[in-house]
């Protein structure tokens, strides 16, 4: 997108255009959120949004950049050992959903339904923010396979709890969710590989 | 929707047009499959819809009508009792989505994130047909919560695996998959619930 200059008050333009988009992706997915109502939430003209933006799908794509800073946390989250790190994991993971940047996660998850961008944005977030670097953490203890599967656990988790509200888990306390589960993926962290028909290494 | 006796080929425009509806339904979802998309698909007229299900969303309920055969099967996986439970269910829940009825499950899930009819549909069905079967088999000895909790496990992979397409588990050969899987969610069925809050168990 073409920018010349930035006009004072701009930033605070663009960052409040950048929050409804969020809040409307979260609410419609994104086929049903459109540039004219993101524009009119935020009080501003469709015009401006497509200079800062270009497109709806550009829109998207700055809309659903995460903030570095919860990703960069999981190093720590990994850095004391396999022990105990399910649980670990399964609490900062409820806790970024309930967090401030809980709609993001919502909005991407509504969005990949119907929309191959936004499949292609999670796929990409999770693979290469969320499982590399677990892995990576966890040096060659655990097959990449076994983290995307515990993976799997929290992202159906928050699909229930948060998108289809299915009793108990939607009502559930977050404490007492994390403690159910953190031991269940932990699992995959630290069980041996089973073996397999015709013996794939046991590890 | 009323209608008025049957006139022959009837039926078989209604179970073409049901048909067509739901890999509309899963190609697009809810809010972008229309009525007039799925009659030219069906090779139909659009009123001819109209007449048999009245509304897209009349529509959408019948053929997200899930056929009764293949959750009758879950008294007879929990029938041999809590022993390699998880592993049964991991198996058939995969073959299910690989089946013959594998796209309404998907079409359902691409609608629940934009829809609520469609979230209504999967939490009952998963709450009623599932849980509910899942539960009654296996007498007092596993909570609610924890059937449900090892439905979201299952849940997370269907989503990774066929509608985000995470690798390496969307390539994974399925019967290793239920293989890995299967022992883990054991442990909702097998573990003892867990001591909360002033004290947690270590099993």
């Amino acid at each position: 997108m073409p920018r010349t200059g930035r006009r004072p008050g701009e930033s605070g333009s663009r960052e409040r255009i950048l929050a409804t988009a969020r809040a409307h992706f979260a609410r419609d997915g994104y086929d049903g959120a459109t540039i004219r109502g993101i524009a009119a939430s935020a009080r501003v003209d469709g015009a401006l949004v497509m200079h800062f933006f270009g497109s709806k799908e550009h829109l998207f794509v700055e809309a659903m950049r995460f903030p570095d800073d919860p990703v960069r946390f999981i190093p720590s989250l990994v850095g004391p050992g396999v022990e105990g790190l399910g649980e670990r994991l399964a609490e900062f993971f409820l806790e970024q959903w309930e967090g401030p940047n809980g709609s993001q996660f919502i909005a991407l998850v509504r969005s990949v339904a119907t929309n191959e961008k936004a499949a292609e944005m999670l796929r990409g977030f999770i693979s290469r923010e969320v499982l590399a670097r677990v892995v990576a953490g966890l040096g060659k203890d655990v097959p990449r396979e076994r983290v995307a599967l515990a993976a799997s656990h929290l992202v159906g988790v928050a699909l229930l709890r948060y998108i289809i509200k299915l009793e108990p888990i939607a009502s559930m306390d977050r404490r007492v969710l994390a403690h159910e589960v953190g031991p269940v993926i932990q699992q995959y962290f630290s069980a041996k590989a089973p073996a397999r028909r015709g013996g794939r290494s046991q590890r």
